[in-house]
């Protein structure tokens, strides 16, 4: 037992110092996002190189995984719900990941997708998708090499959805896609058909620093804690953990827009505060981190949209907001706020998409994704793709490149697959563990009434974040809400808009 | 020939590596010090000893003292000023340094000076001087084994002058030193026998974001470049470089006082300037850098008094001051106010005393170190000495060690010796540097009046930013005025008091 005792001791010095790079990296990406100034960014993007190189030397190396199999036994011989014995099982099998893919790839992705970002940031102002098109053919190629490091594999897309969203394959994906858009085409087609809910005041001057003052006020309310955290302004929202004690949000406050920024706000404070709930013990550990991207994105569409969208929110708070923008809200009363904020359309932008269609903008990238992937189209179609696709499922279709196929990072900053179908998976498992909690503390809503959130917050750390990434997911769901299912999400959408357009 | 070529190659990969460990911990520390939430504390000092080690690991490398030693015979065969001469010469020199102190001495450094930081931020606002001796007391021992590593040496101080201030030994400190006292005392003296200046207007609320309005326009038109940099708010302001696009500044802006946070900044935009105007071509070699510490803050002191303290310049920006601030400085003249920000007096705080001063202020603190490492003054009794030295040089006499002993920052979070000399050496090269520019440029001080500074700044970047490290600050001293020579620093002094307070 003291072999083990010193071997564990060891595994959490070596991971220690992983994690002491993780998070420098954090820092550095937060500053590249924020402050830094134009004049850094060359430099930064090699610091960012380079230690993308040393974690994944450090991370992969064979000393490691001989500590891990020295390891496995005694994990095997713990309870099963010890921290020790998943700290020993999680690292495993993050390490098996690992020395999957050569260290030669992952520079040349982090290098590539680094590129791509930066071509990307000009190319999309510009509209100029044939810049980009040489950039996306080498990406897709990349993608094919990450994959092809996973064979056998049943679909190609499987291991870059497994990687964000452990234990899914593109079948499980596309089966849960078809129920849920069996239900939602008729449901948005029922609310389309309906004279549209008037949100133009949203769409006026609303001083930004007031702005601030209002969602700063709201998130610690919900419980984000300031002092491990901060809120700074940036191009592209984000939420970015740098060690348990410091867990930064980002927004933005374009012109005229009140909802862009605050429920940016709320939905990177969702992801942040799933990150200041790791139990701290877990610092310098793989178990310190959201167990995957769909659980984590439940949290942020759970603050985002179940909470901060519900009509018992803005009971309380719009008074709040009436009184820091009398003018701009005069004559709006509480209930045509509530319709304007779940306004729900035929858009064009997915990150500003009601509730409804939100998830429509998701499979058609999803499903344009896995087409790349297998081949059945070409990077070259890929704009008139969108199009066709955004046409035929939304019916609208964008004047340009710039909000159709340019409009999302993902693709410019990262692999092509296993990125989109997290959002849904979030908007599901939202809903899920919202009504678990709903059921255990029926007082909920009335306390979001009130402006108090802190039963909501004790389920979610006690239930969800405090595990970090001990369980993973399906691990988590089946130990909270048993399986993932689409029904509690259909019932909370049906409910909602079919009371807000009396259906 | 194709042999050193190779190995040239292998050099700078290797210094590249040591250049981007060097710039991850200055982006490290400058957000730790300006947006870092306190909950990020604990594991950034364990990110920044960590770089640190791995830092000197790298550099202390025998490989690369295996390629400077094969390099140094071709680094002769070059001509003298060659940059590749240079960059050998000047690396096999610190590399020497370097390698002299064993790496778990370096650690022991980090590790204490950090801690003995933290404890300084508690206890200066508790006044509490017997929390920090122990400190203290280990921090003069480490002193004295860093200084073990380079014996024999003249004096136990000379090591710690030498790693700052390359050349500059303790003796020839004290006869500089003794020099300028002997004219000092009597300048301060007659000039305090008179009234004092009245500087009451500058001691109200002027808002901050106002005050940053005006010196960023001052800082930019001296030739800062903010497209490499930024202005931020810290606590103890500072400058740092993060790499050739990327050095930025910090300010305070204390409570009631305008002259705080406007030479604060002028004085940081100098020691930006200077490594903003270092060659690009030297990025991520050791070239990039300032020379040493005392030419360091000769730009600092040039801009911030030379420059930014003369009538000439408060001839153009006084009127803008005044339209930025028209009721704080209603009815107070040009004349009033240049008097106001030279006021001379014998005061308690080194960071805010006027030009005559100032240097006392720096002796009290370098003699200080030299009795502690003479072992002449016990930790224990450093406070009181500390006192007396004040009233013996000053005649003012502290209320607490909070404005006493504890005032400075160096010797909580540094070694104890080598820190102080640079301020007054600064001082003394500020002047050369400046006369021997408008001994070539006469019109300079026209142009300042005119609120135009390139001819100054073209000066300062061809004879000195541009050379990085290129030149030892003997060297350099040696190509542009010659030798170090208090004269025209007296000069300045003589002329610009003289006719201040007609004497």
């Amino acid at each position: 037992m003291t072999d083990y005792t010193a071997k564990l001791q060891a595994l959490r010095a070596h991971l220690a110092e992983v994690s002491l790079l993780n998070g420098i990296s954090a820092a550095l990406y937060w500053d590249q996002m924020t402050y830094m100034p134009r004049g850094g960014a060359a430099v930064r993007s090699k610091q960012l190189a380079y230690l993308s190189q040393q974690t994944h030397a450090r991370f992969t190396d064979p000393a490691l995984g001989k500590l891990l199999d020295d390891l496995m036994p005694y994990a095997e011989s713990l309870p099963a719900d010890s921290d020790d014995a998943a700290l020993i099982r999680v690292t495993h099998r993050e390490y098996q990941r690992a020395v999957k893919v050569p260290a030669e790839l992952v520079a040349a992705i982090a290098q590539h997708t680094s590129e791509t970002y930066q071509v990307w940031t000009e190319a999309r102002p510009a509209n100029d998708f044939s810049r980009l098109q040489p950039y996306l053919e080498q990406t897709l190629n990349l993608s094919y090499r990450y994959a092809e490091c996973f064979a056998p594999y049943d679909h190609v897309a499987d291991p870059l959805i497994d990687a964000a969203d452990y234990g899914m394959k593109a079948d499980d994906i596309k089966a849960l896609f078809s129920q849920l858009r069996a239900a939602l085409v008729p449901l948005a087609q029922a609310i389309t058909d309906q004279a549209p809910a008037d949100d133009t005041f949203l769409h006026q001057h609303y001083p930004s620093e007031d702005i601030e003052r209002f969602t700063t006020d709201v998130i610690k309310r919900f419980g984000y804690d300031f002092e491990r955290g901060r809120l700074d302004k940036t191009a592209h929202p984000f939420a970015v953990r740098l060690n348990s004690g410091d867990v930064r949000i980002t927004t933005r406050y374009p012109e005229n827009t009140l909802s862009d920024p605050l429920f940016s706000t709320l939905h990177e404070a969702g992801h942040a505060m799933y990150e200041q709930g790791i139990k701290a013990d877990y610092e310098g550990t793989p178990l310190a981190a959201g167990t995957s991207a769909g659980v984590h994105e439940s949290q942020s569409r759970l603050w985002e949209n179940v909470v901060g969208r519900s009509y018992a929110f803005w009971q309380y708070f719009y008074p709040h907001l009436l009184s820091i923008f009398p003018r701009q809200l005069n004559g709006i009363s509480l209930d045509q706020f509530y319709r304007a904020v779940n306004k729900v359309e035929r858009s064009l932008i997915r990150t500003e998409a009601d509730e409804v269609t939100y998830n429509l903008h998701v499979m058609i990238r999803f499903d344009l994704e896995l087409q790349l992937l297998e081949g059945t189209l070409r990077i070259a179609d890929l704009p008139e793709a969108w199009h066709a696709r955004y046409q035929a499922d939304l019916g609208v279709r964008a004047p340009d490149d710039r909000d159709g196929v340019l409009q999302d990072v993902h693709w410019y900053g990262m692999l092509i697959g296993g990125a989109f179908q997290s959002y849904t998976l979030g908007n599901i498992l939202a809903a899920q563990f919202y009504a678990k909690a709903l059921s255990e503390h029926p007082e909920i809503p009335d306390e979001i009434g009130r402006g108090e959130f802190s039963t909501l917050h004790s389920w979610l750390r006690e239930n969800i974040y405090q595990h970090g990434s001990k369980y993973t997911a399906p691990e988590l769901i089946a130990r909270t809400v048993g399986k993932l299912d689409v029904t509690p999400y259909l019932t909370y959408l049906r409910q909602k808009y079919g009371a807000l357009y009396r259906l």
